[in-house]
């Protein structure tokens, strides 16, 4: 099992999430690219730890959007939103030869993230950026989502993502936040989540999502001690830890 | 020789400069990496156009100053400049990976360009980050810059620019643009200095500073007939057009 | 009837539009505040021209997204919405006082104008951000708007716009772009439109919505001649041009 | 004496200092305007507190860099400096408009502060947009800067500056960062020279420099308590804190 989390989200002096931390516990860094998080700095010096760390390096692109940092929908054409991802991919591929180190995958943030995940225009145009950049890059997207399956339709690697610290339905799809319960508070019920997602995947097992990679918040108070915890349960388990391969 | 030229400045709805006509005439273009003009799908048209008609791509970062065009000195660290020549090429390169084209060389933009012809701390910066990203780029810069020299120095190939409409002092340096003459204004005097930029170099005998590349404006209401009439003289002067080589 | 349109969508060294000429014809100038289009130079010399020319000045604020042009839909919260529109009529305040002009009205640009047509909650963000800044100040909204509807329910000045360039449905809503027959294209057809949409409104007669301004279109290659078409036509046909009065 | 502090600075999910600690100490506070730092949503909130806390608002424009925070210094002409002030202050009187506030001083930021205290031409740009938004405005330098003396020769109300945690030359001037004991480090040396500053202004008897508002600095970790300390010591020692006032 894969554990990612998403890095390099600080940007001139607004510092934003405990990379140097994270990189010693996730298996792989998916790296804001400059859009809606990041800047040449932040992108070198991410880059940087991860190849030290030996953590597995992802493009993390999304919308030109910094004061909503990425998070606010917007309207592309999915000509934008290709050449967006391009461009972002390019950018951060920068850093990555600057520093000898791989590009293995591509996981779209936040809004476009979300999506992506039931728009197959907006997802068809991000899978056509990566592959237009390499055909052994790995697609991540959320467990069921369009994006994976169109990833796989268009003969790309793809990774389905869980998210430990959130409920599912019984069809594999995320329980909305609005509901009560969808946020697993406790350090507990998100070491739990995270073992099941690894070993059953999302939601029951009629209807089960397998998942590939987990992804872990970077940001918030215990971002750290959750991320441990985490790491920890799912090696108690017997659930061994290693980036995603193509 | 080689004719170069500033392309791909346009950004969102607003059109600068005559690409596709352009790219008819140089042999290398320049193009804007979104920090200074530029902007994903502006980059991704013009490098398909580059590609499809032959003409080899440069990356053309510049100060992340979209509205002062990256005519505005900044005063960033050479760590900060490192980083966004690095950003920037990358993003470009992205394109060109997704174009099946290949980069050939590397010239910095306004401000930077001037300021990295004798402050030889942005210059090291700049030749940082081309040599990162691949030793077969080549530098592009001002003829008797430090720029060229330290690129040299680090051992990547370089080439010295000169400006067909602009005239020199006899040392080879350009006359400053407040000094009466320094701007050519004839199609004529234009054609003449770059005969003489590309057959004996800048400056006058004793002085000469060899030139490798000219120097096409992309801008201005006669820029297609300036650089067609160019390209014209300098061929019928026995000079034959083609691309940097590395 | 008022004539306006948007100016000052110039943006550094980018050129858009024809301000100086379209400042001769129009009544009201929608001034761009530097989100969307324009900047701080182009406002400065966008208002120092209307005040010289005696044109009524609007604050035409717009999505925080140059490079979509204000055009892309973006989802902003109310607050997020509110606190946009109060920068954007504070910054070309700013303008307006040094020049000792008046700011008289305030049309949305963009897509923000499109939203606000129809989404009830972003028209009364909208409609809080002009009122907190002062009631006399006229709010301009498409003719059947929430957004003008809205407007004079909070007690505020409001203006119904009409386009000379679009056909109508019988019930006063704008044809769609993509019919056949939207636009409107010959001069003739425009000058026409305006003197109906000035003289019985946007529709047919039975549920004509009345029609307190003209928008002209201020980018194309015909900007100034339709503009001009359109005054000289309006003035044959008795209308009298004057700007908005709250 | 005025106690002042730059507040405003968080952008969108980045946080930056403790605005609501702060603006229950300082008297004066300077808002960031969205371009170097703070953003609508920003600006709203800290004018909304300091309305409600009765503490002085002023303006605090600088340099278009968010990346740099406005402390790169940034080669703009004159007319793009006033431009760049008269937006910012105007953008900001949005906000104080909207809260029923009222706008008392105008301070630069960063590189444009220090920039403005040796650079006549700079100075008097700022000094011009102040005074054509209104001379009742007060401009704060540094002690001894050429912004105050332009201000005053403008015949606006103008504040010297001084810095508590700073070591100042006999003459009045700071003593420049690099030197060792430019900076003072414990509460106690801050609170003395907060006292000296307020009581006898920078530099010695001879050329004392009288210093009419005092900066706290709102970043650092223990800025809070620095602030609680110089405020308290200065009450102490009999001096009573007040806005400045035109």
């Amino acid at each position: 099992m894969d554990l990612n989390c998403d890095l390099g989200e600080s940007f001139g002096l607004y510092r934003l999430g405990n990379d140097e931390a994270l990189l010693s516990i996730v298996t792989s860094a998916n790296i804001a690219c400059g859009l809606h998080a990041g800047d040449p700095l932040v992108m070198q010096r991410t880059v940087r730890m991860a190849v030290s760390k030996g953590v597995a390096i992802g493009a993390h692109p999304g919308y030109p959007d910094l004061q909503g940092f990425g998070r606010r929908e917007m309207n592309l054409s999915a000509e934008e939103v290709e050449a967006f991802v391009l461009y972002q991919i390019g950018a951060l591929m920068g850093f990555i030869r600057a520093e000898g180190g791989e590009l293995v995958h591509v996981k779209p943030h936040g809004a476009l993230y979300n999506q992506a995940a039931k728009d197959r225009v907006l997802a068809r145009a991000i899978v056509q950026a990566v592959k237009r950049f390499s055909r052994r890059l790995i697609v991540v997207g959320l467990a069921g989502s369009v994006l994976v399956e169109e990833a796989r339709e268009a003969g790309l690697p793809a990774a389905a993502e869980g998210f430990p610290d959130r409920a599912y339905n019984p069809d594999g799809t995320l329980k909305p936040r609005r509901e009560p319960g969808a946020v697993l508070e406790t350090v507990d019920a998100v070491c739990q989540q995270a073992i099941r997602l690894a070993t059953r995947g999302a939601g029951d097992g009629a209807q089960c999502v397998p998942v590939e990679t987990l992804c872990i918040h970077g940001d918030g108070a215990h971002a750290v001690e959750f991320a441990t915890a985490v790491r920890n349960a799912l090696q108690k388990a017997g659930i061994s830890l290693q980036p995603l391969k193509p």
